[in-house]
């Protein structure tokens, strides 16, 4: 039994004054250490508490609170009357420490693999949490009530049952469910009972607890083409066989998928506003499609992302409300109609599958918020939402206006500009069908204004350059000076000599 | 053309004055049923405006408005000078309406697969939401500090950069992951960076996003049994191959693994306090594990859920702080240590394999709220996190005395009851080994009490009958009278000749 081994390591021990680290923790930490390395054994013996606590010039107490603690841990063994000894701990060479700094992490950094590349390489992830102008998709945070939300939220946290701070009950609240059974009967024409609804953590998980539940492993499902990205590349993710379907006049193409592909399991459309296109499906497209669905036996994924916003006719209501057989899942979100950062959505469904929905969710991340579910039904039930719907319609519509103007005025010789009847961006189509449309995009870009390529929405599809302006989240003020930076960019970007620069990846 | 046929039908139309649906939508919808029915054909002529809106009572604006509404949407064709004419949608024989009554279903009703049967059976929603007494698993929501919590709410909401109501970047905001590297520095001894850290929908979402990262369908995967059900259904639900391994009083029993299973691509541990039975994984076992890993490339998943509440020593540091080889995934969770609502846990990930969770993160459900990232950010920067769970270590270990002393009291007869010395449950053990628990348990809450059996928690393994009893969630004045209702109903169950009824599927 060496007895100076411990003795003489300890005494070189030293404090990191800066660390922020309690003295015992530093002292606990540096003696495992020395044990894990190597440097002391099992069977040496350590200084004696008195005579460390005077080396380290810190105070016996903290020395014998150490040794305790790392006694009950097994890094060290004290014997009545001989003294302290490193214990008998797992005779194994371990590594050293991983190092903090990633640069030094050589041998032990970890390579994700191909399948963890292949996540991490999706497009989903272009920027997101941005809410400069133009970033599609992002509603008015300028001007969302949150004196108004903040106050349900209060009235909530004050007088709340303790059953919202908990996990909730599977599928979600019973309140919201009614908010949302009100809410798309009469905004979207769709008539079901409220236990066919499952509130889901955002539309996103609606579609992944869709494929979850219906699809297995190499499961044929089509998506449009151009498309939601999240939503191909979840399927994806899933180990779906996604096979991508283009988009005519009326809407999905429906024939082109029937003539190309292998019969679909699960059929993936936004009838309202097709994203990112804009067109409304046609009534006859509809009928086909459901009727297609029944005979094969496959399910209609509607996703109704954005419906609420429209500025000449009224939306058509929902092909949910046309399926007399059960083979439409409807998905509505209210991070268009309120704000992303709330994070819930709602997947309606044929009755027989709503347990087993709301199983997956709990399964993937346990239920929506009920706290949060409850504040929104509250917002619902007063009235609060329509109002909010109504005044962000006008708002969107005068922030489109504002931006056909500003990029007719300042980009009018680069793009196509046509109003959109709905939705919360617009499409800028490049006057030159041969230029690159990324270069483009990421001299807007790196002029500080975000805007998404059209193709980056593409897989199969080779369409007419164009580039996606988001106008709902600018402020009216600022729609003009950011369309001239715009116009400047893509002057620079196109007629300054710089066709033949690769474009960075999106 | 049939010129009568429209206008004779239209006259027998009838508004639904209880419905609550805006007149308007009700003849909209009662004209597109008749169409979609067949009781109106393509070039059916309709009553002029006029005409109809004298028969029905209701103002010629609101007809010409459902007239052009639904010649938007094809239903109809105006020519003008001629009329109004049932369009040339889709000739094809529409199934009727889905009735609204799930009895009338029919031939209708959707037969769930049998895949999404097995998903619905999941134990892990057994009365999930629930918060009564003796519910294992909810922390003392009767004491949380609303107050607190809401102001911090409110000065987010008030002075918030607009960012924080929109998605929020991959991965986590900045100041949160601060805030969680701290934490588990000074409680868990871990020592990371902050571009290790992914915050999640919750500890359950950072499971699936390793599981759908890090392995494919048919991998192997071992779990404790018993154990987490959420975990293990889940690995289910992405098609793993969950092998179940039993616990030892050092922990998980890796011999019996390495003897019976398939090397496993993924192992998923409680080392702090094995859930559901509280053992505190042995020095010895982590090296062993983590030496394992190391030497076969599979990953260990820390769970490290209820870390926080330990009344006797300080907690082991987290098997994390002793893997130098980045082999472990460590997943922590506020669901205890503040409330489940919250949905915010936390991964900590060898730095190679972050962009992959973010992206699998975004791909299943997008973000975490930035809101409610920002929130808890500054509750636990300054400091009131650490006060509270100062506070709930103090009162839990106080309900804790009170369950150990009510139901020596009450049902000691029945129960062998020890003191947990850390989390949030104890398992009071049958004292006739032979007593059926799913009976006992289901008088229990028969009577009102919720309370978990062990059972539920094993697959392969048959263990002496237990039964879980939370302590956290139940107000201190209420305890003594909880666990006379469980002393009462376990007389009756146990002594009451009812042991021969086949026990209720939990």
């Amino acid at each position: 039994m060496t007895k100076q081994k411990g003795g003489a390591l300890m005494s070189t021990f030293r404090f990191a004054e800066s660390s922020g680290m309690p003295i015992y923790r530093q002292l606990e930490n540096g003696i495992r250490k020395m044990i894990l390395d190597g440097n002391l054994s099992a069977g040496d013996r350590l200084p004696s508490s008195r005579q460390l606590a005077t080396d380290l010039g810190i105070s016996r107490q903290t020395v014998k609170n150490v040794f305790e603690q790392l006694t009950i841990e097994g890094f060290l063994n004290s014997r009545r009357g001989s003294g302290t000894f490193v214990g008998d701990v797992a005779v194994m060479k371990l590594p050293p420490e991983m190092p903090r700094d990633r640069r030094r992490l050589n041998g032990y950094r970890v390579q994700p693999s191909k399948h963890a590349r292949a996540i991490a390489a999706t497009k989903a992830t272009t920027r997101l949490g941005s809410v400069a102008a133009f970033r599609p998709g992002v509603p008015a945070l300028d001007m969302f009530p949150r004196k108004a939300w903040s106050a349900a939220h209060s009235r909530v946290m004050r007088s709340g049952n303790d059953i919202l701070f908990s996990y909730g009950p599977p599928g979600g609240l019973p309140e919201l469910k009614r908010a949302i059974r009100l809410h798309v009967r009469d905004h979207r024409g769709i008539r079901c009972d409220e236990d066919q609804i499952v509130v889901t953590a955002g539309a996103q998980q609606a579609f992944v607890l869709i494929a979850l539940t219906l699809i297995k492993s190499g499961s044929v499902v089509w998506c449009e083409d151009p498309g939601h990205i999240a939503v191909r590349d979840a399927m994806r993710l899933l180990c779906a066989d996604v096979k991508h379907v283009p988009v005519d006049r009326h809407g999905f193409d429906l024939e082109y998928a029937r003539q190309r592909h292998p019969r679909a399991r699960l059929i993936f459309v936004t009838p309202s506003h097709q994203h990112p296109l804009g067109i409304t499906m046609s009534l006859n497209r509809r009928l086909e499609l459901l009727d297609s669905a029944q005979q094969h036996g496959c399910w209609i994924v509607e996703d109704d992302y954005d419906s609420e916003f429209r500025y000449a006719e009224r939306a058509l209501p929902a092909m949910q409300a046309l399926d007399g057989s059960g083979h439409v899942l409807y998905v509505g979100s209210f991070s268009k109609s309120l704000f992303p950062a709330l994070r819930i959505g709602y997947l309606i469904s044929p009755p027989g599958l709503v347990d087993a929905f709301a199983a997956a969710q709990t399964l993937l991340s346990q239920n929506v918020s009920p706290l949060q579910q409850q504040v929104l039904a509250s917002f619902m039930l007063d009235g609060s939402f329509n109002a909010h719907i109504r005044n962000m319609c006008t708002l969107y519509q005068s922030r489109r206006d504002l931006l056909v103007q500003g990029l007719r005025q300042h980009a009018g010789s680069f793009l196509d500009i046509e109003p959109c009847l709905a939705g919360m961006h617009l499409i800028g189509w490049l006057r030159d069908g041969t230029a690159n449309e990324l270069v483009a995009a990421e001299a807007i870009r790196s002029a500080g204004i975000d805007c998404l390529p059209l193709s980056i929405y593409c897989v199969e599809q080779v369409l007419r350059p164009g580039i996606l302006f988001g106008f709902a989240c600018v402020p009216d003020s600022e729609i003009n000076a950011a369309t001239r930076v715009v116009g400047a960019a893509m002057a620079d970007a196109l007629h300054g000599g710089r066709h033949n620069v690769p474009p960075r990846q999106h």
